[in-house]
């Protein structure tokens, strides 16, 4: 069973949201924190606001999707280890500046079909 | 209001699901079909199996996680255009063969927050 978190954050500092350098930062700091490992990442600027940043980690993915104009961030984390995704939800939050941050917790049932023998 | 939709596919062909290469060029063909455009991407293909794939798309992103050994993969399309991620979900499952698809969405309410001048 894999852990995915979709975490919404809302009253963040604007002028983090829109700076990608520091977006990406917050990320690899929040991943390595809990013992895992960014192996690629994207990171987009929209114009004339707003960031993208994704990242296969060594337990599946981060996205962080920004939209300064709202003081909004769409965060996910999928994670193949219990626990990770609050401990990087949690890390990014304070990055953000969050006032609010909402939470919803969805299990992926990896292994609910018939496995194969390969 | 984004929309994300977390599919779920069981049942799945084996070879495709570990072919990186496929897997990019189905992902390029399901987004290219709904009108938007892949801005950035990664993928990785993990030892001794499984693949990643996540792109910034022109309306938010994609990712793709695959598990060879279940015939399973996990997709998550997010999307600020309504009824993106259902057509994009549709076609990914025909490329990847998958018998049984479980789908569930999520609205992100971007803009619940409090809107700031800026």
């Amino acid at each position: 069973m894999a852990e995915q978190l979709l975490a919404d954050y809302y009253g963040c500092d604007v002028q983090r949201l829109d700076d990608a350098k520091l977006l990406t930062q917050a990320a690899h700091e929040a991943v390595h924190a809990v013992g895992a490992q960014v192996v690629e990442e994207c990171v987009h600027r929209f114009e004339p606001m707003g960031v993208s940043y994704i990242a296969v980690i060594s337990t599946s993915h981060i996205s962080i999707h920004t939209w300064p104009e709202y003081g909004y961030a769409a965060v996910d984390i999928f994670s193949c280890t219990q626990g990770i995704p609050q401990e990087v939800a949690q890390a990014l939050g304070r990055t953000l500046g969050a006032d609010t941050i909402r939470t919803k917790m969805i299990r992926r049932d990896v292994k609910g079909g018939t496995a194969i023998e390969i």
